[in-house]
């Protein structure tokens, strides 16, 4: 991927236009039309459904600002546990009605159904429901086939935030019944800074970023061409026979035993769904020390760690997502393995874990 | 600026996340960091007051959406010569006041104030005023300046999308006297998909894309790192003493001679302003010829041009801009040159011009 962006910046060192009819514009085209054909084959869709995006938060965002002026003053349908780009992008454009989620962060579709008929007795059917395929914190994985039947059932859109799931799980557009779906480039070993929106056939919702008619008029604004390149290479190579597959059983393999390690320590224990999860993910709560120095500690010994929500380590405020499963956000320490994950990374977290946290707790006596 | 983005990732090949506690997301928040500190420095700012985008178009749909919030129900002023980000994102949240332009595309600071005066008679104080640094299809610069002063006077929001004219004239955002700015990385030299809002000292206005701390929580989602990193290199270099001035006066040069060159075919004008515009754009209204053939045989001839409007060429309207200032869009070519322009690029260009109007022309009668 490094080298594609590289060789890329090298060789269009005059930074062709993709929009222009000379022959550097057609150059940048043809390697921006190549990626989306690879984000397409990966995510089981036409290359013309696929929306280049500046990121997961962009899509999110242009996703529900595209239903709500498709339904005006029409209430938005969404879980605490979904990533805060779809709670504030909702909360600050719709009135927003909460389908809560049980200990594991999963929503149960039959309540989405029953919170859609009450806003249409109330005569206001939703203009959206937002569900993740897979939340990005705990990993939790949602029960969307069922909540695009009770969608479809209802005529009601809905958009899937795919970016924690893509890559990690198969997924497939077209099969899923979801109207848009928001996946990232970085989540899936592409660079940052761009993602994806996808757009069901025959759907058309107002753009948010206007004034251009790039990605046939869907979103404006001169293609991140370097960008784009490698979130294609990215998802070529996991599309590739069997990709997403062998990483996933890989991941399972170490996150299961990261649990198994940590929760030998007492007082440890997992957050979310042991089963019906991503298998690169796993959250921990840990009793009586707050995330910030155990990461810190593990910091020291090489391992990366978060805490509390995902995208926004920058605030202090808990995570709403763990709040609302009941866990305590300040408690919790999130793992995730990527491609470039060893077992003998996993061997550096079984030295350091139990020692930091046993030196944690001794200080806090 | 090609070999430090690829340096980048291969080094960050991780890719830290920058709001991270752990070591990788310091690098990266570094990275930007520097990066940020560049691009303020060239266009005479702190730091802080840099917001990155995704481009010149989100940095203005941005500032159109941070002042309509900001002042909801109230008019939007802007010409016809802005760029179709600022007509199209104001059209869809306000009412928009057009001030009219010259046959130059220039706006005159005092109907400004006559159009803010009316809307504050009747009750709605503008909520925002769009001028341009400079235009981006004919080059014409735009008295800033004093609409500035016409703002402040009358409490008006303004925002100056400096895409065209930033990297390519000396631009002083602090005293310049605006209130928002948009630029964009690869109108000055970077990659492209990235782009920065700069946001006056004290004012707060609702971001665009929501659902993360990013860029002190004024543009959710995580950061292009790689773009940022190429857009920091790109401003150094400008910023550089002296950087700005030697481009411009060989940039200036390249397009006298260029306009020399085909203002010497018969029926070939200059549209704009012939001294008051960009060093590196000409715009040529050619008698007789739609645009299309002549970009092609240019083409054919190792030119790149453009024609009609500047970021919409994907769609095949007439630009508004030229219509604007009473040109007709469908007989513009536009010329532009850059770092890599060499004299023997104008050499050729005077070899081919000429023939491939006047063959174009033979093949009319």
């Amino acid at each position: 991927m490094v080298s594609a962006i590289a060789k890329w910046y090298a060789q269009a060192s005059c930074a062709g236009d993709p929009g222009r009819v000379h022959s550097e514009g057609r150059a940048a085209r043809f390697a921006i039309e190549e990626a989306r054909e690879s984000v397409a084959t990966l995510l089981g869709t036409r290359p013309r459904q696929v929306v280049f995006t500046s990121g997961g938060t962009e899509s999110v965002n242009a996703a529900t600002w595209g239903a709500a002026r498709h339904g005006p003053g029409r209430p938005i349908v969404l879980s605490a546990a979904e990533h805060s780009s779809a709670r504030e992008s909702s909360a600050r454009l719709s009135q927003v009605e909460h389908v809560p989620v049980d200990s594991s962060g999963r929503i149960d579709p039959a309540e989405v159904e029953e919170i859609v008929e009450k806003c249409f007795a109330a005569g206001r059917l939703p203009a959206l429901v937002h569900c993740q395929a897979a939340n990005h914190e705990v990993g939790t994985l949602q029960p969307v086939d069922e909540v695009a039947e009770v969608c479809r059932r209802n005529g009601v859109l809905l958009h899937v935030d795919a970016c924690a799931a893509a890559g990690h799980v198969p997924l497939d557009f077209e099969e899923m019944g979801a109207d848009l779906v928001s996946v990232s480039s970085h989540k899936l070993g592409g660079p940052e800074g761009v993602g994806a929106l996808l757009v069901r056939r025959g759907l058309r919702v107002e753009p948010l970023v206007v004034g251009g008619e790039q990605e046939r008029a869907r979103r404006a604004g001169l293609e991140n061409v370097g960008g784009i390149l490698g979130f294609g290479v990215a998802a070529e190579s996991l599309a590739a026979s069997g990709g997403i597959e062998k990483e996933a059983s890989r991941a399972r393999r170490q996150t299961e035993r990261l649990r198994e390690i940590a929760t030998r320590v007492e007082d440890v224990e997992l957050i979310g769904d042991a089963e019906r999860r991503l298998p690169h993910i796993l959250c921990l709560a840990i009793g009586g020390l707050e995330a910030e120095p155990v990461l810190l500690a593990l910091d020291r010994a090489g391992i990366a760690a978060h805490s509390g929500s995902s995208c926004s380590s920058e605030s202090l405020a808990p995570s709403p997502v763990l709040e609302a499963m009941g866990a305590d956000p300040e408690r919790s320490l999130r793992l995730s393995v990527g491609w470039s994950t060893t077992d003998a990374d996993i061997d550096a977290f079984e030295e350091a874990f139990a020692p930091a946290i046993e030196q944690l707790r001794a200080l806090r006596t």
